[in-house]
């Protein structure tokens, strides 16, 4: 099987005017890649979670901006419009999707008087900067949150915030990658992550691809593995993360970070700046994505494994609050509570 | 299909000498009966889960030691104390099961001097005690349980501690089996259950054939709904309760314990006094099962859904604090804190 450490989870191909995705759900069995050009084979790449993961989905996103808009016809405003409002609409929840689209809009916008040729180089360029961006962003906040951790550290991650949720790196399992390169050993535990299992498939195979020593547990694990010390730091990723430092992230990411504060473990949120929505004051207004049933009841199950008739709860978020957050790593640093205060004065240096 | 609540989980047919179970790992796809009668059979069909519930292995032991000791040969004594042990030692961890055996042994050392078909009478007549026992117990305890609960309450519940885990009735499911007959409506959230799926596929089947609003969660949506206000108690049952007051159950159970208390909620633990091991001081001497990594990473799926050459950790259960539990119910009454004290109390009665 080829390395996947050298293979970006999302890029742009020129040649083949298609964006290179590793698709996902195909993993840990198979590493197949997916061309994707038309509109509608992006929208299910991303409803489909072929391409997961906050980050990852900004860079679709982005250079999914991008082909709409050679794909618009005589009317481009209203075309790419349609279109880019479908693209968000794919995943309601990560903000880093609504983000990149945004700032493709306002390219776009800007390119109201230039030639179609022209607004297409000013797109593509845009989405080749976030892109870039996003593994630069990866790899210094894996820096940062590097020196927080010892090693030896035993680890507990949930779902995937791993390479496989960016472009390279990861965010929360950035710095168990760059730790690695260093010579660093951890001993990582990973919530197989239910329904979909991004733990156990995809976590647990990009660490035991670097070589790092990865148990995977049932979900419901955690706290028996918490309770026994055998962990001395939490690290996820984030979906959006409001003013206030509620995060929003993965199902079942709340309940860990509870079981986190009771055991005195600290529970670190590892996300770019493009993960925080200054527009949501707190957790309760962000929009929790409802997921088909049959993912709890049927997915990958031979056969259904529930009785017919009963009902299915299945969020695909929840919402960690802050003072259960010990610390938000960003690429720009170690940010602290009280969130409303370093949050706020870190967007404020990105505007300047 | 048949049925289920007009079903014994486990029962004893004189006629064909066999004891009759209900196959749960069939469920709930098929509701189908299976007769064991040679102690391999017993042994893997306790292993395998085909019956479980610390309750109905109980009575499945019962009625197995009757079975060794008709199969036992000359040497009796050593054939017998060769196969009960055997029994003993297909799940390690839930005390019915060696109480059980350990009654039946009791009495097979009374009959020394007895023939061997009174002997073998005799100790038909103990399994018949111990389940019909199990059956008083379950229903006892329900009704004190119902005691706690209102109509309407919203309930979460983890594994199957119902019908399906004793005979009929059920330990922490048995108080909604009972409110339901007198017109009292609940609405359920049942955890999943990994690796197994005794939420999914046993709770749930058991409560929707009862008429009861169930709605299955996976383990790590419990956070979800209990912030959501959406529970008023959580009923689970036990394996062991050591004189303290810990509670050994299924894999899950104190993390469901912790964040009960983080949200305020109460958490009760509903088993009948066999499940109280005086000899165990605390949690920490319970011995946790630990099951093949393949029911992590394999079964129930089509195929493999972990990379090779990952470690899985796969704990049968964990141990609740007794300070996380509000109660303890059993078929004598409702326990309260401090445990070594209310605990001890019972036993005394139980011994007079």
């Amino acid at each position: 099987m080829r390395d996947i450490s050298k293979i970006d989870t999302v890029r742009f191909d020129s040649g083949k005017n298609a964006i290179i995705i590793i698709d996902q759900t195909k993993l840990p069995g198979e590493l197949e890649l997916l061309e994707l050009r038309r509109q509608e084979e992006i929208i299910d790449a991303i409803y489909h979670l072929k391409v997961r993961g906050a980050p990852a989905i900004g860079v679709a996103a982005a250079y999914g901006a991008y082909l709409a808009a050679a794909d618009a016809g005589e009317d481009f405003e209203s075309d790419f419009k349609r279109m880019t409002d479908a693209l968000i609409a794919s995943r309601p929840t990560a903000v880093n999707l609504s983000w990149a689209v945004e700032q493709m809009r306002s390219v776009a916008r800007e390119c109201k008087n230039t030639t179609r040729s022209e607004t297409l180089a000013r797109l593509k360029a845009k989405a080749d900067e976030i892109y870039t961006g996003e593994i630069e962003a990866s790899k210094a906040l894996g820096e940062h949150a590097l020196t927080l951790l010892k090693d030896g550290f035993g680890i507990l991650t949930h779902c995937n915030a791993g390479q496989l949720a960016t472009v390279r790196y990861g965010t929360a399992l950035a710095p168990l990658h760059l730790g690695k390169e260093r010579g660093m050993t951890f001993k990582v535990f990973t919530d197989e992550t239910r329904p979909l299992l991004q733990g156990a498939r995809l976590s647990a195979f990009e660490l035991n691809a670097d070589g790092i020593d990865t148990t995977i547990i049932c979900d419901n694990m955690a706290a028996s593995v918490l309770s026994k010390g055998w962990v001395d730091a939490v690290l996820v990723g984030a979906d959006r993360i409001a003013s206030n430092g509620d995060c929003c992230n993965k199902i079942g990411t709340m309940g860990v970070a509870i079981l986190a504060k009771h055991f005195g473990v600290p529970f670190y949120v590892l996300a770019p700046t493009s993960t925080v929505d200054m527009s949501v004051k707190s957790g309760e207004q962000i929009v929790i994505e409802q997921r088909n049933p049959k993912e709890v009841t049927d997915m990958w199950y031979e056969k259904r494994m529930a009785p017919e008739g009963v009902r299915v709860y299945n969020p695909a978020f929840d919402v960690t609050e802050a003072d259960l957050v010990s610390a938000i790593i960003t690429e720009r640093g170690i940010l602290r509570a009280p969130y409303e205060k370093s949050i706020a004065e870190m967007m404020r240096e990105i505007i300047k």
